[in-house]
């Protein structure tokens, strides 16, 4: 749809005149390129790298890419054309007329009437090298470049149309958007060690402290939030988020982004979850649905059957359990856990994953959690412990969970009801999503 | 629009028999209740704060709001519902039948079936009052109460709808979003003064230092965003950037944030002021189009005339001068100058204000900069200063920019052309957008 509508749009600048004369075209990207349908020699313009080379007696075959899809679009010219700057890396503008493939391969397929080789690429002092899968571990030494991989590429794609789908999901649900600050002088619920901030040594201060008092990296909007929920009655953030934990584990990362959302005026934990859940959801679908080369590249070569368990999930109902009965289920258990699950006691990711599991991959809110369980990111509420609940729900899946710089994973935990003051005025829910994208590129 | 669609949403919920009875009823947000066209007798549910009280001899009056608009939703009840506790304040729950209003200052209003009070309000402890417009500088000490006055609400609101219309416009334009990271180990451009970052005290940290090398808060993601262009051609972020600067004026802010975008395969400074032009246009129709009454808010108390300059803005294409006749017309201007104006050295805001009102204040872009000038956010281009331009769009409006909590100001300044190396294998074309938010909150 984008694609044609783009293209109708563009295509204005085109003259009527024959393509061989030298004529305004349109520039297309190669996703826009590839999403027209029945194409009829359209004058297009499209710029990229080339990903691969073929040249034949007559024919030469380029792959261009240009990172708005995984998939390339094939150039077909004259073997005239052929020169060793179109190489794999190099980057091009290549201008022709948008044909019907006959391959089976692809739809279009781009006619090359001029191309241009604006960046050239020496294959040897390139680290990406042609036809190879390199392993992940290897491009860490790249961050530079390695973008330009599908795995990479992919996963970028995905997190963000996840996170225009974030943004879209609340928008459309009546939340407002917050910037809660990032430097602050709270620890907020003492969700985590802090990172304290100080102007660079080589400035001159001459106040002890730049702030007045200590500063520090938010390691949770919560609190702004919930003054924010007093005013607005539904708000969220989405914005990165700090802990000074001094882990190497896949599961620890220095900065990361989370939603966090508020609502007043709730009645039940129903209200929570159902926000919870749409928020999954939609975000999933519209992964889904706009990214699905990506989703299957996973699927296929990363996490393997991710994507149908995706699938799976968006089908069924959330499932919601109480605490009790979350211990019973393990209690029950034919496994051996390194921790013993027993009433009052938190649970460790080993029981989240069987619960999961046991559940049918589906996940699961555990409610009804015992007040005296406060973990790391449960607020404190003097006021009257016995009316905080806490509603958890299990990482979605162990195996996406600990998938390192593969997948934006829905890390959920949440977080506790609790009446507020009068002087607020209201029920204030605090729902804290961790939309944990394990992924994180270029922190060390 | 939206209210009619939610509203035949939420009725489904409603049970046709008469309302009297308990029945379940739509939750509305106030915004939405208020746009419903034809009301005739919904029975609807309505959540908020009461911002007014009118009690009459047989009806009682009530405003509600909960943040979703600046207008409030006129609620009439039988004086029978008359209590110490509906005062201004106080949050209440209302369900009753949304009706035509017989007053023609709203076209829709509450009669109340059930009023129940969530929370109270002391009058007396609420810093607050009833009728009273507050100076701002009072509501700086009630940071977690002031996003409940119109002036407050209204920025929060515009600037909700500004970040979702940004990320908006780069989706529909074709632009990929980067999390460029907060923590990071470079400076950028030397764009500013530094914060470092370390674990806190309290933390034990076997290492001297906790990420081996000196840590800092990010300046600028322009050379991270410069990478991913490499790979994805079109690429944006949009978060929260630091400056060490210690200055108490209103426009150096500890923390803000700044819309950035990269272009791959640039031709001409065109592309580029198409977009930013393009940018500003989509964000401020988008906050002009949804949020009317707070503009107008502002217009009338706060920045008068602002909304007449926006629409004229809207209506108008930006101009382009170069830097050579911006120092032509300064050097012509009857105005005296704390800084003399000329060749070489750079546009003060004095010019810059003063440029906008001799261009009739519409934007401009002042291009061909002499490359000898490397301001602060500027990259430099060893390879070849000739190739440098930098591109300028003055402060839209003086009086705007230096309305510190009123508005998000498009405080541009832009960017530098450059041939990158050949190992990034394209054209990429620096596009810093500073999208100044000069009200920042909870900063201190």
């Amino acid at each position: 749809m984008l694609g044609a509508r783009r293209l109708l749009g563009a295509l204005r600048l085109c003259s009527s005149v024959s393509c061989p004369r030298p004529r305004a075209t349109a520039k297309l990207r190669v996703r826009d390129a590839l999403g027209v349908q029945d194409a009829s020699g359209e004058c297009v313009t499209v710029q990229g790298w080339i990903r691969s080379v073929r040249s034949q007696k007559e024919v030469l075959f380029l792959h261009v890419n240009d990172g708005s899809s995984l998939e390339s679009l094939q150039v077909v010219a004259d073997s005239s054309f052929d020169s060793r700057e179109l190489a794999f890396g190099s980057s091009v503008q290549v201008q022709g007329q948008l044909v019907k493939s006959q391959s089976k391969r692809q739809n279009v397929e781009l006619k090359a009437e001029k191309i241009e080789v604006v960046g050239t690429c020496e294959a040897k002092a390139f680290p990406i090298k042609y036809k190879e899968r390199h392993p992940l571990e290897y491009l860490r030494q790249y961050p530079h470049l390695r973008c330009r991989t599908n795995a990479l590429g992919s996963i970028l794609r995905v997190r963000s149309e996840a996170t225009a789908a974030i943004h879209s999901y609340f928008k459309d649900n009546g939340f407002m958007h917050i910037h809660t600050p990032v430097l602050t002088s709270n620890d907020c619920e003492g969700a985590g060690e802090l990172f304290q901030v100080e102007p660079s040594s080589k400035i001159k201060v001459p106040e002890e402290n730049f702030f007045d008092v200590p500063a520090f990296l938010t390691v949770s909007g919560q609190l702004h939030l919930e003054v924010m929920s007093g005013a607005f009655t539904q708000v969220f953030t989405f914005g990165p988020t700090f802990r000074a934990e001094n882990s190497q584990s896949r599961r620890h990362l220095a900065e990361f982004y989370m939603v966090e959302a508020e609502v007043s005026f709730v009645e039940s934990l129903q209200d929570l979850m159902q926000v919870m859940e749409g928020l999954f959801k939609a975000t999933t679908e519209m992964v889904l649905s706009h990214c699905p080369e990506d989703v299957e590249l996973c699927h296929q070569f990363i996490a393997s059957g991710q994507k149908d368990r995706l699938e799976h999930m968006l089908k069924n109902n959330f499932l919601i359990i109480s605490y009790a009965e979350a211990i019973e289920i393990l209690k029950q258990a034919s496994q051996n856990f390194t921790f013993t699950p027993k009433w009052g006691v938190d649970l460790q990711t080993e029981h989240e994953k069987y619960l999961v599991r046991h559940c049918g991959n589906i996940p699961v809110f555990v409610i009804n959690y015992p007040s005296e369980l406060k973990p790391f990111y449960m607020r404190e509420n003097e006021d009257d412990p016995q009316n905080t609940l806490l509603l958890l729900t299990p990482v979605i899946n162990g195996q996406l969970a600990n998938l390192e710089t593969l997948t934006p994973v829905l890390y959920g935990r949440l977080a506790d009801l609790e009446t507020s003051s009068p002087l607020y005025a209201g029920i204030s829910l605090s729902a804290l999503f961790h939309v944990a994208y394990v992924f994180y590129f270029f922190i060390k």
